[in-house]
């Protein structure tokens, strides 16, 4: 379609959304085009409502629309057991399986020094600040299993227990995915899943 | 995320979009989340942006931002050569080889009785009517070769050859897409690839 500048920028905000490539890109702006006049202002107004009204807990850094967030504020949850997380939807996967009826903390990012990234720029102090106040009992440390989150989880390990010795810290167990074939599992996994085996 | 209603109206939003699912739409939703306000202010201004200056060219049904769209207005184009399409974005495909500078005539769907959808609901008549004003010489239909495509292209020919017998109406060509295997071909493509067999 030429000569459609509205289009174009349409089709530019669509382009970076994460795993939206530029015909992916064409192919939702032309749909909006498709779409009944009220769905598009509802999408529009709802970008924009869904900007101003959410924000970070300020307590543990998990998205809201109030003052404190839905698991901050549920007095029914274990408080005294925090899952740390790089980023607020990390915390979802937890959710999602509702083992842990447990509160959780956002650091905002994890550990990298060369994008210069240091501990200063993770919510680490605040989490400190929380284990004083809140009666935390155990820490598990939720990083992505990568080279980041790993530097991250063992430099909060120490930085923790220098701290908070009485609290305990744990990080999840690495090994296969369930479901999954030896075949195909890469050698780290399986080193892992080798160092973390289990007597029967 | 709990408790977060502009989170989930934007998320409906999103997995309005065609090949969007729920799970994607909650990754392009917390992506929002995470974008400057100026990007996500922008993202929901191109919509209605969109959506309000975009309207179909009066004459062939082409998107356009003006009055007549850029292909209508484009005197160096040849008015003679008319390619038929389904959708507004079907014709971007032949723009993007290039080869013919021709114009285009949008039906806005195709013929599907299951579905109530009749000649009337098709831009036919107007059709008609710029054979006869434009001095159109050849017609190309370029449907999908669906049940639905086929059913549309007969039609359309038929009912052209009987009001505007002069003008030459031909179809897109079927057979082996170009890079295809023999081994992959299903029955159908095989067997139109045998009826357009061509000497050398």
């Amino acid at each position: 379609m030429k000569d459609l500048p509205s289009f174009e920028l349409l089709v530019d905000s669509f382009a970076k959304l994460p795993g939206v490539g530029r015909k992916s890109a064409e192919r939702m702006a032309s749909a909006v085009l498709d779409m009944p006049q009220e769905d598009a202002e509802q999408f529009s107004k709802s970008l924009i409502d869904a900007k101003n009204r959410i924000h970070p807990c300020p307590n543990c850094g998990l998205f809201t629309e109030k003052d404190t967030c839905f698991y901050c504020a549920d007095e029914s949850r274990d408080h005294s057991l925090c899952i740390v997380v790089a980023r607020p939807k990390d915390a979802d996967a937890f959710e999602k399986i509702g083992v842990l009826n447990c509160v959780y903390h956002v650091l905002g990012g994890l550990l990298n020094p060369a994008k210069g990234i240091g501990p200063e720029d993770l919510a680490i102090d605040h989490l400190v600040e929380r284990i004083q106040n809140e009666g935390i009992k155990e820490i598990v440390l939720a990083m992505n299993p990568t080279i980041e989150g790993e530097t991250t989880s063992l430099f909060l390990a120490h930085a923790l227990a220098a701290v908070a010795p009485e609290v305990k810290i744990t990080r999840l167990g690495y090994g296969l995915p369930m479901g999954a074939s030896l075949d195909y599992a890469d050698a780290l996994t399986l080193q892992k899943a080798l160092e973390g085996r289990k007597s029967l």
